[in-house]
């Protein structure tokens, strides 16, 4: 989460010790992050990379989408500059961004504004841009597969896809699969992450049903295992973890990472 | 299970009571069936009929190819008189054969020899010709979808159609979605039947998985509820149910039908 | 959840023609209940009743744990006025209630005085005392079954319970019977919601692991189905349903409520 | 499968490498089993022994009664000889044994007049001695724990106990744990299998439903991994497994091992 260098060298070598085909670094301070020692040390160690975010409150899309454009706009700069090919996540608002009420037309309306611009900028840079649903507590305007799809179709850009994680899934789709089902035709990226976004194969997520959908879409995107143990302070109170979900990350790869590859092996993934 | 004049019209009346959308014949003695009369049955309650059955002992496809084809011939002109699209099922052996070892070389090619003969039969009649993998003791033939999908494309007929049950594959696959992602392909129609054969939502089955997978390969085949309540003599020792799996075959009806109807609304699939 | 005379004769109505065995009443605003007229509605209909309610911001026990006392002794003494034999719920603090950091010492020791002073009104009144874990969005002082038990213990009065929820629970433990394990010395209640708080059945639930764990504990306890189709807008931001979760709350009771007793009765516990 | 110097030596030798607390033995043919050197050399691994089996068809208890005593006298006293604790399995008939109807008042009163005196030869060896309910293709005559618990009451002997399995299970009862509640009171050991008799983790069965309800009924009986690599061919008909079912014994171990320890341990069973 500290992508730093010292903290980038650590992630990367933990990845490739671990047998990880990529990378995905969390840009939430896109201005302090140094994209030139990251993307060389990253090309050393032959590892892709995907970037992801969320937008600091006083840029939230929602309010002030031309704050969030510019914000979007550096992000996909250090993104590029990184040797990234995407950037994803909550790219349209806040981690945690609440109003209190349904999203109101003039949300949305300021939310596909931001995003179209947005995917525009990661077009010229080469990049592909998605957005990820979170679940109702993290947000209130995109919480569903559907919604998502709902957003990307109306913006139109190609370079737009729809980014899943099976935590918000489990709140917020109606079966595990279901956000699958509803977001196929855009779906390019997916979180495996746990119920409690613990050690993945130790909670509730029906693991079998959801690598089983991917298999039966033909998912060829990637697939990227998440897990919270220790949270950089700007996202923990939208993250909302208070306890140890896992004995340690080096337990949540011992175990999560081969129950993972083995479902997707199984289901015909990988 | 009795297709007489008597045990037609009950079956038809509660089939289209129920809101079924076809009815499924087992046609286990086709030399005695009376297909006019059913025929005029179907009509007049304007029901699509499919066709199934298994083979007896005398004329089993791995003992007796030659037997298998003459049986099935007739097997075939009956169902057509029916009116039926389509004949499927254990088409290829006895409910309940077992040599006691794996199939040979020889027994499965003298399946595949009744079966293209069968095949080309059923196409001349214009139906559609099914194999059903069932479980390890009702067959020793072919147990999974993969062994069905490998019979199906050795003969190659354009005809021939993989039907999977969910009964079967619950002992046989690895995951309750597996057979589905194996026999895509070929996939046309399935049996919903529960892990005991009783009433489907009751049992051990993962519904929600089956149907994701259906909903994901855009399954457009038949769905047909099966459940075992009264068992003709001639199967009962190859199927092997000993007491009553549910209460009645109108708790079948009335608990499992709008079951599964929920799951495939839920999953696109109606 | 609007609890005067015209909505409580509704709620009533509704719970009686449904065949509920009782109804759980949210005692949101204990200051203008008026408990007789309840009373006498209830007592009309032989309805038994449970109070459920989380406390105001301005009473959180964790900050100002005498005003979570004077708030929680009017409710005792309205439950009491209404008949109702439990007072329950977010008894400790607010329903959204996050510090944005782990519990502190200093926050549970005010949990821990606040609740053994209500145990003892309650206890007066002759009241039930439960307390429901939540996830870590709604409050970040008690989440796990695990941790409702510790602070049980910690205090000993005799007639604090724990009360669990299948969608907190879905998100917090790590099996969906895990909670239950976990709890069962002290689980004397339990909310039947689905995991995006819509119709019972139709989500990520395990509800067959639930009901076989609860049936396994002998668990005699409330069997309570909860959804959120109507949000009282006092409790709307903690719970954050942006969007129907269901088609109607008729719709909830018709199709949720077989479902959950059907497996409650497969599992032995009615 | 061998229990012959060789095989045993080389079965003791894989029990204790891979860290599992006992040996199950299949005592296919007890006359032929040489107790003491088994003894010997379990003794010098310090590895208990559970003996289990099926009857030969001659002594089937529902046909031939002190035949099926003889046998199981036999049976106890070569599992004394062993050092072994308990006696288990299809102690009252044949593993494949089924008369094509369902089991008459004959047949069980056959069966209970065996066992109960099997179980008296088996108290004062010392032994405790279980009867194991296995699915309907391999026997008509006790499918169900609920069967199994029947004929354990009308005994009455207090060494005798139940003992399940989950392959079975899956197929017979209503849900993964439904046959854990029946069988409460006397289930003293349990087979745990997969739904193929593959690798544990690897089917259908419902792993978390069964250990969550293992634990909720506080279980402290024997739990033994189960898998059928290669069979021996006394058994290998009823058995009826016609292809591999996992890649190898070693992988069995190697994947299966862990995954139900690791369940064993989420639930408190270990």
């Amino acid at each position: 989460m500290s992508w730093d260098g010292e903290g980038a060298a650590r992630a990367i070598a933990a990845a490739k010790s671990s047998g990880m085909d990529f990378i995905e670094i969390a840009l939430l301070d896109p201005a302090t992050t140094d994209a030139a020692l990251g993307r060389k040390l990253l090309e050393k160690a032959d590892l892709p990379a995907v970037c992801s975010l969320g937008l600091p409150e006083a840029v939230w899309a929602s309010k002030n989408p031309d704050g969030a454009v510019d914000f979007l706009k550096l992000a996909v700069e250090k993104a590029a500059g990184l040797g990234a090919t995407t950037l994803t996540g909550v790219t349209y608002g806040g981690i945690g961004e609440r109003s209190g009420l349904p999203p109101t037309q003039s949300e949305l309306d300021n939310v596909a504004y931001a995003l179209e611009k947005a995917a525009r900028h990661a077009k010229a840079a080469g990049l592909e841009f998605g957005i990820e649903p979170v679940n109702r507590y993290e947000t209130h305007l995109i919480n569903t597969a559907a919604q998502g799809v709902a957003m990307i179709e109306r913006i139109g850009s190609e370079n737009m896809f729809l980014h899943l994680d099976t935590y918000h899934m489990n709140i917020e789709e109606k079966g595990a699969a279901n956000g699958i089902l509803h977001g196929r035709d855009h779906l390019r990226y997916i979180h495996l992450s746990e119920s409690d976004r613990g050690t993945p194969g130790a909670g509730t997520c029906d693991w079998d049903e959801i690598f089983a959908a991917l298999g039966a879409i033909n998912f060829k995107g990637g697939l990227a295992m998440e897990s919270f143990i220790n949270m950089p302070p700007e996202i923990a109170y939208g993250l909302s973890v208070w306890r140890p979900v896992a004995e340690s990350a080096e337990q949540v790869i011992a175990d999560g990472l081969p129950f993972l590859r083995g479902k997707a092996k199984q289901y015909g993934l990988v």
